[in-house]
């Protein structure tokens, strides 16, 4: 009955073809990981915020829970319902327009389920640049960016998802709308409600439109690859490179050699530069004065590290498509992973400083605890972030060495990041995934006061329950 | 009775010599710019977290508000306690040492109560820049700063306040000390505190030390003055001088003819390039190659806006002096101004592309309520901030003018404002003097959402009563 009358409440909001109860809901239900599969009580899909607003009230009335979901790209399980069927999915992806883009003030607000790619494109088309950018583009959508606080490639110059968002449009938990949309770059009229909400993963309101920054489009991109003998080496060159190219430099990439020869193994087609080097680094400039400058700019620099003895060689790409195969090679290492089989993924984040020693205690960790265990390590040097995965022993069973020793290969490598002064998530939050290490990891003193905000905007604590705290 | 068991408790907490409760206590109770005396139950000085932390639970116990204050240097008074003799002033001024400085990870952790000349010192002396600039850099503490969000001339390019911002250390209004120092890029384990903290005003927890970013020193920095017939030229100038020099743009400031004719007639032996433009711009480049460059680059950008006449004339400094002189001269703007008397002041911010309406607007309804007003119109252009401040017509009474017209020129303004999607406070914060414009313009959805947090922070609402909300 009650279940009923919370249906037809939800008919009433978005009309009777956008409250899909049975069928294949597993667009919605399955993460594309295919970790978790859930069951909704509904899936629902608003086409506007006042739709969501009364999504939102009329779940409240019944006290049914809420799950919010952009494009279903998380790695963490933050977006689709629980296997209960009592959990209504919020689908945001027909909220999907360009609200306005003010050139002039380099902004662009978009609702909430436009998709990533379709974000930039809408920028570009106006000869400007949203630099937000990762693997999922082509269907994570900004929304689903905010609520994760998203980061990728372009971090070390442009800052995480955060740092590229002016105001919001939030529904509340109680179904109201606060309008935050603000193209300002300053505005200190009292608590930051946008940060609150970004990277709060739908546990606190449910983001339906965001204002968001652009920037030029630089004239020229550069990209260059470089072998080095050690991560130390990668530090020092990062330091370098920093130095001499300031903001210019918007891409500072890190690949361990075991993570490289997956590549090469599973995807021998590709053009392999700097064959065998411990370390290689992917460096992108970004220039607004032109190819040539920009191009003379890298490679003084590689110059410099050469003669420092942080480079052991370098190439520089010789034309965009080869700029392409060298980025390729970078994000064909996720994919020849799981060609390997399955791994221990790790999303941490360290001080630059202190990643050569956690890597090298670490490592060693891992081989005393497992000899033979392989260490699929690369990821976003520039900003700390490393995506640290640990492979079974050569010949090993990946489902089997996942089962068997997760536990004990987390408690290791997170040890090892507490006691390098890291984070256990650096970009792809907490989600059901993390919401362990959250209770055990994080200071007392920061839950009790995340989980005092909860109560506060949340009392009922409908908004995706069981996420994040 | 209790105020004697108070005062010993905070004896008991920071020292004798640290509880001040007679005498001159000027110093603390009245701010520098005389607006606000208060008088304080005492005047408390801890010298360490600890004792911060004890001072904070002492209050607790015996229902005594607290106000904490860093330079006293605020704009709003924020940071001076009320007339009653009921608040006790928590001055952070002793928490002032480097706790740690990473140079591979450009990350230096000071206390709250380091002046903020002495943080971009202790950058500066290991080779590094922490950019975040003001006028009251001399004397005012990175704790306020965070605690308002401080703004400042390089806005433009590295953001505000929280934008350098990694990693806090808090004292709760429980007395307990939230440790979330951090020199991490990206953690996205569970709601921003930090942002949450940072322009709270002391109103959810008490600052004492931060983790800040830091930056590679600039090779060369080259300042330029344009002159422009039009705000509208300004707005296009800006366009330009991002598009063509991207985040070397480090500074867009606006001064109006008036503002700078206050200028002339209160300094006249300040040197005066381009005089009798309606609007002079001042642009600063940062470079990572050296002055030759960063020259040509600067000429380059202004040599097009010539030929695009989007401005009439222009100069570059010659010299580090002469670059000193054209900062002078806007940095002058304030003193002039109060040498020709007391004006209703604005620190407003609004998209940059509604400036030139804005103003048009808003000039005018001030003109046709009080003929022959005069605007003292000046900012960071680049960050839509404006100090927008009215002087009465000439030869009028400043504090008589400020008496009689100051909630209708307000009224003017700020509803212009509001017309014009801005804000009504940009970079200066609420504090006491615009908390009835927060309960009066502010969207109730947000002031709702602000009460509940202070109301879930700080439940006996001790921390900085009367401020913000």
């Amino acid at each position: 009955m009650s279940r009923d009358a919370l249906l037809q409440a939800l008919r009433d909001a978005v009309g009777e073809a956008h409250v899909l109860c049975g069928g294949d809901l597993s667009a919605w239900e399955l993460d594309w990981r295919r970790r978790w599969r859930g069951k909704a009580l509904a899936v629902v899909r608003p086409g506007s915020t006042a739709e969501v607003a009364a999504v939102v009230r009329a779940c409240a009335a019944h006290g049914t829970p809420l799950v919010p979901q952009g494009g279903n790209t998380g790695m963490v399980g933050g977006g689709v319902p629980d296997a209960s069927g009592t959990q209504v999915l919020l689908s945001l992806q027909r909220l999907n327009r360009v609200r306005a883009l003010d050139a002039a003030n380099l902004t662009l607000t978009v609702e909430a389920g436009m998709v990533l790619q379709a974000v930039q494109q809408a920028a570009r088309d106006a000869g400007l640049w949203f630099p937000l950018s990762l693997a999922a583009e082509g269907s994570c959508t900004i929304g689903g960016n905010l609520a994760t606080n998203a980061g990728g490639t372009q971090v070390l110059r442009f800052g995480n998802a955060r740092e590229l968002c002016l105001g919001l449009e939030v529904v509340t938990a109680d179904g109201e709308v606060w309008d935050g949309l603000s193209g300002l770059r300053k505005d200190n009229t009292g608590y930051d409600l946008r940060h609150l909400m970004i990277g709060s993963e739908g546990t606190l309101g449910v983001i339906t439109a965001a204002t968001l920054k652009l920037f030029p489009q630089p004239a020229a991109t550069m990209t260059a690859l470089a072998a080095t003998g050690s991560l130390a080496h990668c530090v020092a060159l990062l330091r370098l490179a920093r130095a001499r190219l300031d903001a210019g430099l918007t891409g500072f990439e890190v690949m361990g050699r075991f993570a490289l020869s997956l590549v090469e193994k599973h995807f021998p087609a590709l053009p392999r530069p700097l064959p065998g080097a411990p370390w290689t680094v992917l460096l992108e400039l970004a220039d607004v004065e032109g190819e040539a400058p920009a191009r003379a700019r890298l490679e003084a620099v590689l110059g410099q590290a050469l003669e420092q003895s942080l480079i052991d060689d370098a190439v520089v790409a010789g034309s965009i498509a080869q700029a392409r195969a060298l980025w390729h090679l970078r994000e064909s290492i996720p994919l020849a992973q799981a060609e390997e089989g399955l791994n221990i993924k790790h999303d941490i984040a360290l001080p630059v400083s202190a990643i050569p020693a956690f890597c090298a205690a670490t490592d060693a960790a891992l081989q005393h605890a497992i000899p033979g265990v392989r260490l699929v390590n690369f990821g976003h040097l520039g900003d700390g972030n490393l995506h640290y995965n640990v492979q079974a022993p050569a010949g090993g069973d990946g489902p089997a060495f996942l089962r068997e020793r997760e536990a004990e290969v987390n408690r290791i490598v997170y040890d090892a990041v507490a006691a390098h002064g890291g984070s256990f998530s650096a970009e792809h939050g907490v989600g059901q995934l993390k919401v362990h290490e959250m209770a055990e990891r994080k200071p007392a003193v920061a839950l009790a006061l995340m989980r005092r905000i909860k109560q506060a905007l949340d009392p009922q604590g409908l908004l995706n329950p069981g996420r994040v705290l």
